[in-house]
């Protein structure tokens, strides 16, 4: 099937956007990339679109001349869900970056897809309120709602999945859809915007979100400490999970992202593997979750746990953190990182993490582990020099074994990163041919035309 | 189209389920009714299914043979979920009740359809954990999974939304399907299991369903309070979660609820609008959760906290919660309830209860409210006459009107009991014919032959 952009449909849009419509070769190219090793041609043209009525007017074309339309927000994915396999249009959302409502006493806020977490919360601050969910780039609401991701605070406060309230979306045809309601809760008919979260632009484009807030916790505490292993530190996690402790994130750095990070942000961290805690609550409440989790640390070996006590140095550890994937990167100069992101039941998850390590360990490759492991979700990146083939396809291999494990301890191939382009063989195994045939007929009877991010999730 | 059951597919039905078959007329009415005020033909057959493959063999056939199939629980639906609107065959889970597997270790369960939540409760109690979601009815997990079910614990637990994590699905083809897996975070395609959950059996029929756990807590308080006025007790809860309190249950009965309640369960609570709330944590945190929480009931005239301190008086106190809509049904002899379901923003929810409580004050319709408040979730029951169609009318007329205001306000139409055949044209105004349509497209979709529950959530 011809899929270029047709004279006419290059007219309208020029039209229409003027400057906002970008042919040049450099803008192209960086709308065609993200995170991920892979390299394919650019989109035939990149839109900076300013209003969901814009979208649609894009959208509406594309349903009319049959070329594809790729949503964009900063281009942190890491599963190549921004790459033009079939060329197309990207439509970037990174202008459309209003807070439009602020409803602090019903906790809820309504954004523009193009707006990052960073600024939401920087912009919501003196409400006394915060959105939790930090995957680790600053990624927009938009980019987050359609990879259903998560990050650090997931253990306590859920995903995506559980923060998105409401949608107004973009459908297939260009028409303007409103999913969900500002209620907590609802059971009026299909969970439209459940099926949207996560669905990789395949679906609809999303413009603007509604999401829960939390109120800011009074009292805020971290915490580090070190262990022997990885797995004594998995398995203080797991009781500390089995206990019911309310814990607000619990996260592991190897001593190789520890190493990394300490190299990169100029810490001082001993390079050993490592639990990063953080507990919300009263003054009183951290103060008993704090002495319960040091008991049980204690027990499985864990060593000079510190307390971040001043927003300084909390902020310090977290951003440390959060630069983890960058500062592990600049391990191996030049590299790219192929990472996995399997998701396992938490009592699976010494055996998958100490299993995937003892083979990445046997073959050499650089690698480190940071991992969300309140949730059972852990990432290995394996660092691979992109010019070496050979690399590549043994950090393939690798995540391969990593993923069959994980479907085998009943995990999953991605807890937050999504699939892409990168794990469609690794869904095909999960989903069975059976659920990626349903997923299929749901996407042909939303987009018959298959023109929304075509050949991601599962090929065109 | 003919939907009638045709002979050679009663003769295998028969064939297969021998006298787990029934056409008798009393099996089949039980059938197709449910605690909805609705009348219609009850199904032509009745099966009692004890296996997802036999699940699947009439399923198959009705694919085959184009007739309807309805899933059927304990029946203690409240919109007409359960009614052959055209015909076909009902198939009872009930005797799909095995706990299949308990993995307490992470805080999940496999269940069958057919297990109901005080028996799933029941089985695991030694296990120290338990699963909140509590409908009113002693519902089955299925039933609630259907409906997108919560209760009085969703406030700090969630719905069935956030709590199922995997489904084992019958598709309309009569093929067997897993969705998601035990981990407890997925970005693996589209969101199939969230499909499901609230699907009212119109996608699929669930017969396995994979459910999140919970520690028992270590202390649990519960206590009453009373207020001059329901806004008053309602501008107390939206209070308690505007400042992050983590209350387990908040709930509200009105002066009528607890005039029934004290009548049919013996109680001798004060006959004025009522809190009922429940406190989960840690000794201290409880205590000062219940401390925090007694000082802002006290600010909007809350009178005599009253603390239930030992699990009998609390048992008490919540079995009297659960069985508040038949004791409010037994204020007049012989009455059906048409009941609503609107849940809103929290910030609006004195708004939306005292109007609606205004309006049916006027009407001179016996009535009682009980809420979810803490949700933004309430019922007005209207207590109507079966045999005096104007006062159906009249109690229509309220429920439209309370829905109207409800999406005026922002919320929806149903908070937790779903669609069926009663709120249909609510579904309508809510979602927009756009909404409609794209949830019939999603239907057309999984089930071309429209076999599945047929004739719910939308006309046929």
């Amino acid at each position: 099937m011809d899929r270029t952009l047709p004279p006419p449909a290059l007219d309208a849009l020029q039209q229409r956007f003027g400057d906002r419509l970008s042919l040049a070769r450099a803008v192209r190219e960086q709308h065609g990339r993200d995170e991920s090793p892979f390299d394919v041609p650019p989109p035939d043209a990149v839109v900076f679109a300013e209003s969901t009525d814009e979208v649609a007017f894009v959208v509406a074309l594309a349903h009319a001349h049959g070329f594809p339309v790729i949503p964009f927000g900063v281009g942190s994915s890491l599963e190549g869900h921004l790459l033009a396999v079939q060329g197309g249009v990207s439509i970037d959302l990174s202008r459309m970056n209003r807070i439009l409502r602020v409803n602090a006493e019903d906790l809820t806020v309504t954004v523009q897809a193009g707006v990052t977490r960073e600024q939401l919360n920087r912009e919501i601050r003196d409400t006394g309120l915060f959105f939790p969910i930090d995957p680790g780039a600053n990624a927009t609401i938009g980019g987050m709602a359609a990879t259903r991701a998560s990050g650090t605070n997931a253990v306590r406060y859920g995903t995506m999945r559980e923060n998105v309230l409401a949608l107004t979306v973009v459908t297939a045809s260009g028409e303007v859809l409103s999913t969900g309601t500002r209620a907590r809760k609802s059971s009026a008919g299909y969970d439209l915007t459940r099926l949207f979260v996560g669905s990789e632009g395949t679906l609809g484009v999303m413009t603007e979100i509604t999401l829960r807030l939390y109120p800011l916790p009074q009292a805020v505490s971290a915490a580090v400490c070190h262990f022997p292993d990885v797995a004594s530190a998995v398995n203080t996690t797991i009781a500390i999970i089995q206990m019911g402790v309310p814990i607000a994130r619990c996260e592991l750095l190897d001593a190789n992202a520890v190493r990394a990070v300490n190299r990169a942000e100029k810490m001082t961290l001993a390079e050993a593997p490592m639990l990063l805690m953080e507990f919300h609550g009263s003054d009183a409440g951290v103060q008993e979750q704090a002495e319960l989790v040091q008991e049980i640390a204690a027990e499985h070996g864990g060593q000079a746990f510190e307390w971040a006590t001043t927003p300084e140095a909390r902020t310090r550890l977290w951003t440390a953190r959060h630069r983890a994937y960058l500062s592990g990167l600049q391990m191996k100069p030049g590299c790219r990182a192929v990472t996995t992101d399997a998701c396992v039941p938490i009592s699976r998850l010494a055996e998958a993490i100490v299993d995937s390590v003892a083979e990445v360990e046997a073959s050499g490759l650089p690698y480190f582990v940071v991992g969300h492991v309140g949730d059972g979700n852990f990432h290995v990146a394996y660092l691979i020099d992109p010019d070496k083939p050979e690399e590549r396809e043994l950090a393939e291999r690798l995540n391969h074994q990593l993923v069959q494990r994980a479907l085998r301890l009943e995990g999953t191939c991605t807890g937050e990163h999504g699939v892409g382009l990168h794990k469609q063989g690794f869904l095909r195994e999960e989903a069975g041919e059976g659920g990626v045939a349903m997923m299929r007929a749901l996407k042909a009877a939303l987009d018959p035309r298959g023109i929304l991010n075509p050949g991601k999730i599962f090929p065109a």
